[in-house]
């Protein structure tokens, strides 16, 4: 992202582009009204209009109408940027969105930067920078969990949250600084273990915090479950019968044959990525080679994985075994397929399924949901790391601080203490953005969609 | 489109689907503000809100924050749709829009048919039927003149035509019922040749708007081009330099090499759908075959064909006979390609290019956009026809005014002229949505997208 300039009027196409019955260009910096006053005829003057208020009237160039649009009118500081700005509702035309577009940019108005509405929002202060990346996940939120995790930090839960571990971080470290100051009489204001014991109070807020992180991802993300097991035990056929169970297909990844198939399903609001192996087997066919290859990636990034078996192939042990050597950490679920045919109950598995029937297949996502949210406890009223930035500030924070308790336990002076515990506050002001670089900045909000 | 209840309240996403900045959803009808306000908490009640207000809050599903919204007021008769109605301008989200709809489905809300809304626009008299098709044309129109054409109807220029020329035929209807009345008396209060003369006049008027159509057809939907020639004469390039020099590519339609390459490409504000054929020529190949019938096809739906010939292949004369047998009435433009190599100065045509330098593709783009202008003199402010329902209806209209001239000039009775008349003023009547059966209506709105 180029250095943009504060001071500029911006424009962008807000809605998502393509034809539909409306679109919502948005403008905001301080020459809004007066760019939409010099091609708009309504009744009245949009400089001259309330704030909150929508005006019918019509697009001019030169003399010629473009459209009928709608204007609403935002006045500083109660808009989204905390600027003054507008939103002009047309008829949903990519080629008069264009058109209306380029009469603003012939206002002194220029294109908006990928996010650069909600920075402008951040620079402002109308949200700090944790909610504005909520802001981000919002619009890509895919499930109800995606959703209500955005959400939650969008409301400053996460931030709040923050805040208060941060202050008590502040609170010890103004301890130790009055006392540097009073350093010649060696008085101790706070004890040593007593303050040991503020810092490890505070380091388990934070793990707590990092322990999230790992659930925050999949209700951010997903889940990635890779389906494995001998070709022809039915890995598609239990694709299938799981999306049609659910009957919530997000999103369909088509492949060749040799590909990945991957489908991802909303199972009880978490989103499910779905992998269809090529099927994991020993082939001198170089094509066949790279479909391995791939299904063997699939493995190294599952968070669960589905051993598929049948009457004939059973689960066969060796291809199990190195599934497990491939990806030690995730979880795995043995399926047993075809009881159409046969019952299986002889053979070890979790479940007994048939893709083919649909038989047990709602017990098979039952046990997929719960491998997710049995070991998470989180509530919706938990502040959950779901952005990696967090968790890495978070990390550093948590660092310093186990240095900080070091020093406390030999006895070191306070100025090491302090300096450890001071920088632990900034990873913490840095991840709701009071200190954040700004490259660090144009990184978050590049990750945007233009128009927001 | 199955047959709606117009005192139902409706919603539908008005934008276009997909992930953007903002989303907006409309409602309409009776409940739609007491619907929100069940749903949404903001600081005021969007029932008791004014007209085109702006109101800031959050969606609720019970107790969990949905979102957070901005929903606009439009009290009647001051809306669109001349009812009630609201938009919900929330995240950009389709999880969210779904969740959001899902909640106003719950609150007596039903989904919008295609076009409903500006169907309760006609029905309510917001607008003619005329306009509410142009509102159709506006979403979809891609060129200069296609909008223009669009917001021409949408003005009401084409209404107040009709409207002007109905008068005059019920005029003089009137004259010849008062006639009837006195009947007995043989009295006539119209000379019969000053009434033939009259009745022409309309007819006029009348094969004006029809002439307009064929103009009107081109700037609605754009010019077929058919690039013909033998192989390797330079076709695809010719396309390409076309594109390369107009900057403007409304689309790309792709095909594979034996099927026809479409582009469409905006030329002077019209749109010009270019045609690659595959190249006729006679072939024992099944495949290729297919190919070449495509091709043909593309010359009979042509309206303007461009032959290539180039030095060695020059013009294959017998081809450019076929293709005339093919389709009569398409223009021909003759183009000279690889004047790089050779001038062909000694061959016949109306332009002499290089397709791969560049070189005189400006003037054959000329000789193009002339072809379809200057047979046109159509200006912004007539009423030019670009819909087949209207051209029918005033086809209708031409004919029984012809039957009612006919009658005149066999001095049959004043009953028969009148008769016919007035079907001519119920077509007319029809083109502007007064007397349009529900069937005709339902099928030209079914034709919108949704949410419009």
């Amino acid at each position: 992202m180029k250095k943009e300039n504060i001071e500029d009027t911006i424009v962008a196409l807000a809605t998502p582009p393509g034809i539909g019955a409306i679109s919502v260009i948005r403008i905001s910096g301080s020459n809004s009204f007066k760019a939409i006053d010099s091609i708009f005829a309504g009744k009245v003057k949009i400089s001259g209009a309330e704030s909150h208020t929508v005006h019918y009237g019509r697009i001019l160039d030169n003399k010629e109408s473009i459209d009928d649009v709608l204007v609403t009118v935002f006045k500083k500081p109660n808009s989204y940027t905390g600027e003054d700005s507008a939103e002009i509702s047309s008829h949903g035309s990519p080629f008069i969105v264009k058109k209306i577009i380029e009469l603003l940019l012939n206002k002194e108005i220029r294109p908006a930067e990928p996010g650069e509405f909600t920075k402008r929002a951040f620079l402002n202060n109308k949200i700090d920078l944790a909610q504005a990346e909520a802001v981000a996940d919002i619009i890509n939120s895919r499930t109800r969990n995606s959703a209500r995790g955005a959400r939650n930090q969008f409301d400053g839960k996460l931030s709040s949250n923050i805040n208060e571990i941060k202050q008590k971080m502040v609170n010890i470290s103004s301890f130790l600084e009055i006392e540097l100051d009073f350093a010649e009489e060696e008085i101790e204001f706070v004890k040593r273990n007593e303050l040991e014991k503020q810092v490890q109070n505070v380091i388990n807020e934070i793990n707590n915090l990092l322990d999230s992180y790992s659930y925050g991802k999949i209700i951010r993300d997903g889940v990635n479950v890779s389906i494995v097991g001998e070709p022809n035990v039915g890995k598609s056929s239990l694709l299938n019968s799981i999306l049609k169970e659910s009957r919530a297909i997000v999103s369909h990844i088509p492949g060749t044959t040799r590909d990945i198939i991957r489908e991802d399903v909303s199972l009880n609001g978490f989103l499910f990525k779905l992998h269809d192996t090529a099927g994991i087997r020993f082939s001198e066919d170089e094509i066949e080679k790279e479909g391995i290859e791939r299904s063997r990636n699939s493995v190294r990034n599952a968070d669960l994985i589905l051993f598929i078996g049948d009457a004939e192939s059973e689960f066969a042990e060796s291809l199990v075994s190195e599934m497990k050597i491939l990806n030690k950490d995730a979880k795995t679920i043995r399926v047993f397929n075809k009881i159409d045919l046969i019952d299986g109950k002889g053979v070890k598995a979790d479940v007994y399924i048939s893709a083919k029937t649909g038989e047990n297949i709602d017990q098979l996502i039952k046990i997929l949901v719960n491998e997710i949210s049995s070991t998470n406890s989180y509530t919706e009223k938990d502040a959950v790391i779901v952005n990696l930035r967090h968790y890495d500030c978070l990390k550093t924070a948590a660092e310093n601080l186990k240095k900080a308790k070091e020093s406390i336990s030999k006895s070191m002076s306070g100025e090491f203490i302090s300096s450890d515990i001071r920088a632990a506050v900034f990873a913490l002001a840095e991840l709701i953005g009071e200190v954040t670089p700004e490259d660090i900045l144009n990184n978050i909000f590049s990750k945007f969609c233009i128009g927001k």
